[in-house]
């Protein structure tokens, strides 16, 4: 075995699409010692997560919890407990994470329909109202901050549509929560999921989910087994709730003190003041890039706070000053995704990095690697 | 929103079934600040833990690495990526565990073969060689360390039945990794997944799994696709390996700091002495644990030196004890699961947890409950 050498890491500014800068209150939670996963003590911080979470998502859904992976299983998570084979699905498509979804419902046996738009821009109501013409689908799924385009999408048109076809509205708010407003009860989303490492600035590995009263009475009136036995909410919420815990999985601990004490950030903030925050730091960004010749994606109505997508100006390498800005500065900027490889740059101002001081660094380092 | 405290949680002394008690090295890694997912400096660190897994393993599997949740999601990415609809599974079923990948492996549309032992006992080879007679099933699946009845199954003939049947072999070995002999190449394990918690000491949240050639060459033989999209491991993969790496989700980026540093731990004490030392550890609280009256499940052929499962001696309240042993000494030991709650105990000397002074404090807390 060769010899491996204590962890060394440099101390990165995290400006990409994710994992964001994470407060010293929530790495003192990471190492704390642990607790078993069925210890009344960690049965009181599920209960503050759940409660908290509720709180974040403003949502009064009983079934609110944090899935065991990143966000990514929390998208399986939402799909394999809603579809059965056969079902009919319709998935927005304006981005990787869209993508993904259509992916995954697929792989769920459901006969998918993709409504899609130009990466860059919103899906649009009345191409949703087109597809769902003549159909009953079970549900309607759709991203609402596409972090591989940058673009902000708004729900009520689609939710309404989604509900007037009787279909459940299931929204991947992985980017937005905590950092834009996401109303899960007013707009009538019935499932949604979220990951631990973008506007709540906790560690990668767990995936905030909540399920309404529709989505539940779809899942018990499933004719099949949920495909995973992992990731099945009917087992799973006998370890989240109920008077009398059961064993399912082994939590992961630790990363639920992170989560607990992350969320107590959030809230000790306050949602508006965290949205008015990141709104703030993206207008300072975007105002300097701007002048330094990059161009956003996105239409203002529809641009994210939190993600900033830009084509960057004439002449610069993509990958080579993005390099620079982590060797010389150890900042990180997050490269495109999918067709948008090579062509932009995501720039996150997430949770704990979406503050002044990171903007002006990032701006100071572009400015001299630019010259 | 009520106010939510600061954590507090009690200094636990965890000898349950996992997690295990966590050196302050790996706390430490847990709480070192983030770097992204796809930072070099993280790519080598999941090249470390690669190449540790491999030692750790003792195995030369390229496909080596940790999935990004904990040992059930493990235990669900062996099955879903070797199993097809209609394809025909004999599941070694002598405990919770053993049960719950013949669930797993039903849910991936398999015709399920079940080999049963009473609990408490191994499974028997000549068991399995009847089952195997006539048939040609895609896997046979086992238990090496069955957490729910302290057995600790013998993996030679099952292994040389298997592949005489042209099936693969697939070993649960999340209790048994880092605690046991366990021997990937040399045993001809196919497949096999393990738990960052239990005898590697790192926080939950982290499955190492490794596949071996001809399981890959089934993979890649695949009529269908993974119904897992999360788990495919001909997506994961890209992530994990390979010159160039892919995107495919945000791995726990604390998660895997926590365990190189927990492998590097398990290495620098050496297989062999690891072994050793917790064959000790169990041998004291056996000796203990009979003269308090406790009386082992397993025969001591076959018994788990990380996991004692042991009878209550008459008269004594199980929950109660427990209850006791948690509220006035902060010792955590395990409840009976499945056929076995309120019958057992599953006292666990795991990684960090296999102590001399661990037994001591156990063994001087019981003498005072039961005195």
């Amino acid at each position: 075995m060769a010899h491996t050498d204590e962890l060394k890491t440099s101390q990165r500014i995290l400006m990409g699409p994710g994992p964001s800068d994470v407060h010293p209150r929530v790495l003192k939670a990471m190492s704390m010692p642990l607790v078993g996963h069925l210890d009344p003590e960690f049965v009181d911080v599920m209960d503050d997560i759940k409660a908290m979470l509720r709180e974040v998502f403003q949502t009064e859904n009983d079934l609110t919890f944090a899935v065991s992976a990143p966000g990514s299983a929390g998208m399986e998570c939402c799909l394999v407990n809603l579809l059965e084979p056969g079902d009919e699905a319709v998935v927005c498509v304006h981005g990787v994470f869209g993508g993904r979804m259509a992916e995954i419902a697929e792989r769920c046996g459901a006969a998918v329909i993709r409504v899609e738009a130009p990466w860059g821009e919103p899906i649009r109501a009345d191409v949703v109202a087109r597809a769902l013409s003549g159909r009953r689908p079970k549900l309607v799924s759709v991203v609402h901050a596409e972090t591989s385009t940058g673009v902000l999408q708004p729900l009520g048109e689609i939710s309404r549509l989604a509900h007037d076809a009787g279909a459940l509205l299931v929204v991947d708010a992985v980017t937005s929560l905590g950092g834009t407003e996401l109303k899960v009860d007013e707009w009538g989303i019935d499932a949604v999921y979220s990951g631990s490492q973008k506007c709540l600035s906790a560690p990668p590995g767990l995936s905030p989910v909540s399920f309404g009263p529709r989505a539940l009475a779809a899942i018990e009136a499933r004719r099949t087994k949920v495909q995973s036995w992992f990731l099945d909410v009917t087992l799973v919420r006998g370890y989240w709730g109920g008077a009398r815990r059961a064993y399912h999985h082994t939590a992961p601990v630790s990363s639920c003190f992170a989560l607990r004490e992350a969320l107590r950030l959030v809230l000790e903030e306050g949602l508006p003041a965290r949205f008015e925050r990141h709104r703030r730091h993206h207008e300072l960004l975007r105002r300097a890039l701007e002048e330094l010749g990059f161009e956003f994606v996105v239409a203002p109505e529809y641009r994210l706070p939190m993600l900033n997508a830009v084509r960057l100006p004439a002449g610069v390498d993509d990958a080579a000053v993005r390099r620079r800005l982590l060797d010389e500065y150890s900042i990180e900027v997050g490269a495109g995704l999918g067709e948008f490889t090579g062509k932009i740059w995501r720039v996150g101002l997430m949770g704990e990095s979406s503050t002044v001081n990171h903007v002006h660094v990032l701006l100071a380092a572009l400015r001299d690697v630019l010259a």
